[in-house]
């Protein structure tokens, strides 16, 4: 099988077959489909239509598709759904997502469905889940997983694992555990299928496993399965004993989470928002960091106002500012997000005075290739060199600390255990332009003798 | 074991065992640990030191770590061992990351190298990796895999695999092929398990496998293992046949350049630098954009010199430039970031029309709060309620222009086949300044009958 391709022609069919009733070319359409190719096209369809859809298929490709939704479509599926059907779909699925689908239920319906469900080993899972706070390991965690015991045979542990045979498709790893329940390391494929079946498993196991503890940070789960290459890596609680496992695909999606929210900052957009979100939650993300453009600008205002007995002579120093702020909020912009980004990646070494030297004379050395552009320009649009010095050193001057400010503020903010991401953008223009200009008429009223 | 914290003492305690040449030591503080640490605890060392570590520890785990060490620092050690130490390291290594270090290679060195590989089998696998370009599946992809053929039996099956016990500790799927070698599907391990050993793989085999071609663009492999949540995808040539294995760890560093590469680009950094790099590798990243935006601030003194005539009686309008030009820059920065996220994440849904008129409902209500504030603030301190108002009015209609800008930019060049990510940052607060002041002036102009 390719990969699947939605085009509007099949959405545009599969209404049609919705609209008029037709089960058959329903199923027929959308019955070879993978849940997820599914879940886009319910994206497409009206509220109406994918209920219409989630009731006809089987409950085994609904709960994936369920799971597979966007967090605000699959509210209104669930609200539309009694707590019996949600808990049918919860039956099929792994304790993970079905423990996260809990936790979205208002607090009434939460022990409703959790009661109704047939399989009560897997309901002691889920409930024990939701205990987890969602942004650590034990939130990520699903209880599925394959465990042998150290005391067992070769022999015994086939015949476990036959036993289980339904799990066995999405095996990755066979943890060895003592009968206290205690990691004590991994059993690899090779060691079960080339030893002889008397052999004790105690004598093969590999004690190399890497773990991490159910308390652990999600995003420090995200880089140790990084760092290590990990496909999987099982969860232990405070004694050691093992708990779950944590596959790659959860954790790529707090990778690209960590990246998105990365950028939303950078852009001036706190909370987590997306471009179909309603107008007042975007309001709400967007306002807050525009109100701080604004006090910027009233500050820039200010200074400006400071200096008005310039005008007469100097008007030609005020239609730079605009300039000005731009450089200083772009150079600002630049040395932050490299901070970040390297404190994101782990890849800034050494001390903050080294550190703030080199970006100072990066700024320097791209500042005077700015300047000498900025001062040909002046003086040959205004005729006059000692006006066209004094913008052009002053550009100078802004540049270099508009290059410090932006690389010691994120740097400051990791030291205090604040989140630097919210030093670039916004902050670091708006900080950057009141300081910018402030800089630059101070510089320019000494070189001008004003 | 729990990962492994490099601490600076033990840093030091690495350093005087170099220093002092006691081998002993050093394999006792090394000897246990993981490869990506070695790699991490060489990246503080200086150049002797890691290569002196690296020529004594075994060719086993110094390859890996050097498949795992800083791409510069790679290229220096490299260039200290001959071709036939390279060739050995090589041996030890995956397929896909022995042919990235030929790749990095001088072109002279590269035959020498694998001239000297003893595996044969695996230098032309190497070689065949060679040819793909390595944004693509087939730059990703190891040919290392498991694959049995539709005509055994189940117990035949089983001999090959125990055959090629070594690659048994990394298998994710076994593929089916046919005699042509063309991928058919996969076999789980559950019914290897439990079916009679006479029974034909053709009988028990699942024909339901997602592949990659080749050619396919890495960074829609990363969109469809994430989709399919897959750990693991089959590449496949055009006739179909099986040609290697893509994991997903190697999609996760897709991932992550991908995301860095934006929030790069949103910064106003291009090519792909780190914090680490020289000053004039991050000058040349950096210069252009900031060029950018002094020609952008060059155009911002060249309009405002246009309107110079209302110096004197509107001085107040040349003191709030500065905040039009970052309100303009700040919400065109975040309505093109909400567009280019949702791009990456293909959640941009409906015409290109209905998102500018969502845009524009959102930039007039931002814009007008905005506005009553800055209302209140002229009025107050300037005691002119005809100016303020001109600005205030002003303001809303650059903020709408900015977000309409913002949208459609990004929404453009998408449409285009450009890459959207260029139009946040410098590229768009720069024409937004620009734009902004510009639109600023007229309609002050207009409101206040200069």
């Amino acid at each position: 099988m390719q990969q699947f391709e939605i085009t509007s022609e099949f959405i545009a069919n599969v209404k049609n077959f919705v609209d008029e009733g037709d089960n058959a070319s329903i199923s027929k359409l959308l019955g070879e489909l993978h849940h997820a190719d599914i879940a886009e096209i319910l994206d497409e369809l009206n509220f109406e239509q994918s209920i219409y859809i989630i009731r006809l298929l089987d409950s085994d490709i609904t709960s994936e598709i369920i799971a597979e939704l966007d967090e605000d479509v699959r509210e209104k599926v669930l609200r539309s759904l009694s707590s019996k059907e949600i808990a049918e779909e919860i039956d099929e699925l792994e304790t993970d997502d079905a423990a996260d689908i809990i936790a979205e239920l208002p607090e009434a319906q939460k022990e409703e469905v959790i009661a109704q469900l047939e399989d009560v080993e897997k309901a002691k899972d889920i409930v024990d889940l939701l205990r987890y706070n969602e942004d650590t390991a034990g939130g990520l965690m699903r209880k599925e997983l394959i465990a042998v015991r150290d005391s067992w045979t070769v022999l015994h542990c086939v015949k476990e694992m036959r036993k289980q045979a339904e799990a066995f498709e999405k095996v990755h790893t066979i943890y060895v555990v003592n009968d206290d329940g205690i990691l004590k390391g991994r059993l690899s494929l090779k060691s079960l299928l080339t030893t002889s079946t008397k052999t004790p498993i105690s004598e093969i196991f590999n004690p190399k496993i890497t773990s991490v503890k159910v308390e652990e940070d999600d995003e420090e789960v995200a880089k140790i399965m990084q760092k290590y290459d990990l496909i999987v890596v099982p969860v232990i609680d405070e004694m050691g004993r093992l708990m779950g496992q944590i596959t790659i695909d959860d954790v790529v999606d707090v990778i690209r989470e960590e990246a998105d929210k990365d950028y939303q900052l950078a852009a001036g957009i706190t909370q987590d928002v997306e471009a179909s979100d309603s107008i007042f939650e975007l309001t709400k993300a967007r306002l807050p960091w525009l109100f701080l453009g604004l006090i910027g600008g009233v500050g820039a205002f200010l200074i400006m106002e400071g200096f008005k007995d310039f005008f007469k002579n100097y008007a030609v120093l005020f239609f730079f500012t605009p300039l000005i702020a731009a450089m200083a909020g772009n150079v600002g912009v630049q040395s932050s997000a490299i901070i970040v980004q390297g404190l994101a990646n782990n890849d800034v070494k050494g001390s903050i005075n080294n550190r703030l030297i080199k970006e100072m004379l990066l700024a320097t050395l791209n500042g005077i290739i700015l300047a000498l552009f900025l001062f040909a320009f002046v003086w040959g649009y205004e005729g006059d060199p000692s006006k066209a010095f004094a913008i052009s050193v002053s550009l100078v001057a802004v540049i270099i600390v508009a290059g410090l400010v932006g690389t010691f503020i994120p740097l400051f903010l990791n030291k205090r255990g604040i989140d630097p991401a919210i030093a670039t953008g916004p902050f670091i223009t708006t900080s950057n332009d009141i300081f910018g200009i402030l800089i630059y008429f101070w510089i320019a009223k000494m070189i001008l003798g004003i």
